[in-house]
């Protein structure tokens, strides 16, 4: 991997998809390409965040994308800290940004940040010289999980732009359906979004996307099928009735694959409620890329992480 | 240390000591050797790891074992991550194979689990092609622990075999007892059970040791006291009647190490409850060599790595 | 950095600042002044603890100094161990010399302390042949801090000699103002120190300070404004009424700072109760350093490792 002579990206940080443009897009997933190939090979590290600190700040918890973080910075040689909110003086109530000041007066680079409110990362970043990265903020966004899902459609099919993806779910509440949603778009995909009313309002056709509420209707000739994750905890609210009714609804298996294209893909942020959003045998298939998006969420990670110091360099 | 030229070690993963041939335990501990002499040194890594991750997945918690995987690790220049159970997706019910696919995913080629069911790690290391140590396995196995006490017993002894070994406790529920017993009648050794029948039935008679019920009896002649920690948990039940009790017929003290030959060692997996399994005095002496297994198991689970990893390159 | 020829620090423990000379002091800022300079570059690390093993051994959460000490090490290029007491066999009562031989036995060189009682490390510290570093004991001592403080002093005037510092809070209970005044007074500087007679007894002016009951009075003329960190606990007991009442009669507003010298400086030692110590608005004060102490830290403590180093290579 060498810096690249010329790179649109001159951003200090990557808080969402939304503002984004497409060649700064593009340019991650090439950036991603070569990323990969470095976790391929037998020695996986380069030396670009050498002497770099970066802290991961995460007042959610998420071991894998925590993790899926810890390893794209280190293969990148850089230090990387968990600052522990559990046990620190945040729990104790002290304000964010004073926190967020004292890990960059420790020596952070880069932040890594996930929080339960929309828009945090987007408060604190024009506050800190360090490089903020949103791991996603409440059910605003979750920048990173788009990349390494458009990632993994490139993989599979050269490009993103024409295909048709479906994405089944609860997508009202869902950071990861928003951050899709406004990356599919920007490549020129085709975007269905599939569920009930409660969790699919009709609204959502604002964002150019077509809204179906049956999964036989919004699969019919699907390139790539995009199952959310469903919290188990919403059971309790209106929004629906159950998990066996979700199931039976929405729920992926094998003969409903059918309705979709024959070369279709299946994917899932993870972690998967088995035999609910997907049947075990679906699950189990080749053309379902789950682990794949945890691979590649590593490679795009270490190509987020790049491209910043790219432009903190030329800054 | 170099790679070795020939090696009669071809497995992917350490699962039990069971299932090992003397040649092989013998290789390993061969190995540790040099390992030990690595961490002697000022400069205490080598680099035969260097780039790959080793993932700590501990669903039982020890600081201690946890830490000596992590300082092995890094000593031979891998990255280490510990995957935290208690804050993971694994807490909220995802199936153990699915946390362990994501954990190889992200790019793991050494996954050291400790999970309280016996045989988790057997049942999962075929699913995955990263190499799985098992850290402990419920009532089962704990093969680094008895790896790194034949080490201890070879460096006062010169060798297990024909040693006299007695081990005194709760050989019923201790993996570590198990493992111990396979490893020493492997290695030639003379290996005496002693602890009340409720802990030590008769039937482990059928492993080709010596079952007994009284310390006098059994630590005579014993080369090596091996003393299993009391679960403190276990009172409450009908195993056995109290601590006090327990320490009165099977603590070891200064008097009744008398019974053993006079240049016996005394070990304890750790952590002791001081004054019972041993009393404070025997703690303290030379012959008491629990700090030097510490320091062995360190370079044991190095000796394990680069067994493995070797296997893995020749594969 | 280069090792110096010639050091008067003979230490192997850095326990307390009470115990130090003033040449020691001296010499560990000079050193922290070189630290400061490499966290600066572009390339943050030097090798002179590579290969050795920093254990942080906390009883008391802080994750500001636990991530301190431990970036301040890898900037030495060590390997950094954070065992955790919380899932740790000290959770179950093992005594603490057996946990610090554990933890010395698997290989560390330095053990990082927090701990509860005042005087744990003093009673650890001879037991091993690991280098003890206080960081904070009970009501005892904080060392690193008040070397932190000192640093940053320094760095605003030149020198701490002659430095009229004012240090505001509940200093009955505080290792912080402890270790600050131990080493002001070895610096040379004059100390006040402002509070409720509960809180700020007449028995300090034995130490060689001034004790005053009022900001007004407390301030004339000071150079540095040293605000303690108020625990919000200690409400309830009958040694100060409400925060509301302590903020009216102790809180630092931009009107009080006019009782001071011009040029006075304002520190904290973190985290902050914001409004309660300091009002908002002296926060944002350029001459209020607190960031500053804390870049400071990591400076320091690479110092005191580095000054550890030397003794143990020169012994």
């Amino acid at each position: 991997m060498k810096t690249k002579a010329k790179s649109s990206f001159a951003r200090k940080d990557l808080l969402g998809i939304e503002e984004l443009g497409r060649a700064e897009i593009i340019e991650i997933l090439d950036t991603a390409r070569s990323c990969k190939e470095v976790i391929e090979r037998d020695i996986k590290s380069v030396p670009i965040l050498r002497g770099k600190t970066v802290v991961n700040l995460f007042f959610e918890n998420s071991t894998r994308t925590r993790t899926s973080f810890e390893l794209a910075a280190r293969r990148l040689s850089a230090d990387v800290i968990n600052f522990d909110i559990a046990t620190s003086s945040v729990a104790k109530g002290e304000a964010l940004l004073d926190t967020v000041e004292t890990i960059q007066a420790l020596g952070a680079n880069y932040i890594v940040m996930r929080h339960s409110s929309s828009g945090a990362p987007h408060f604190l970043a024009p506050a800190v010289r360090a490089s903020v990265i949103n791991a996603g903020d409440g059910e605003h966004e979750h920048p990173t999980q788009a990349l390494l899902d458009a990632f993994t459609i490139r993989e599979a099919f050269g490009s993103v732009e024409g295909r048709r993806v479906a994405i089944v779910g609860d997508i009202l509440h869902s950071r990861v359906a928003r951050s899709n949603i406004f990356l599919l778009k920007k490549l020129g995909a085709e975007v269905t979004l599939i569920g009930p009313p409660t969790l699919v309002p009709n609204t959502f056709e604002h964002f150019g996307v077509r809204v179906v509420h049956t999964l036989k209707e919004g699969l019919r000739d699907a390139d790539v099928i995009y199952l959310l994750r469903i919290q188990m905890e919403r059971q309790r609210t209106n929004l629906f009735p159950s998990v066996d009714e979700y199931q039976l609804l929405y729920g992926l298996t094998s003969e409903r694959l059918a309705y979709a294209n024959p070369r279709a893909i299946v994917m899932h942020p993870g972690p998967v409620n088995r035999g609910v959003e997907l049947s075990r045998d679906v699950m189990a298939m080749d053309r379902t890329l789950i682990a794949e998006q945890v691979t590649n969420g590593v490679a795009v990670r270490m190509a987020v992480f790049y491209m910043l110091q790219g432009a903190r360099e030329n800054a």
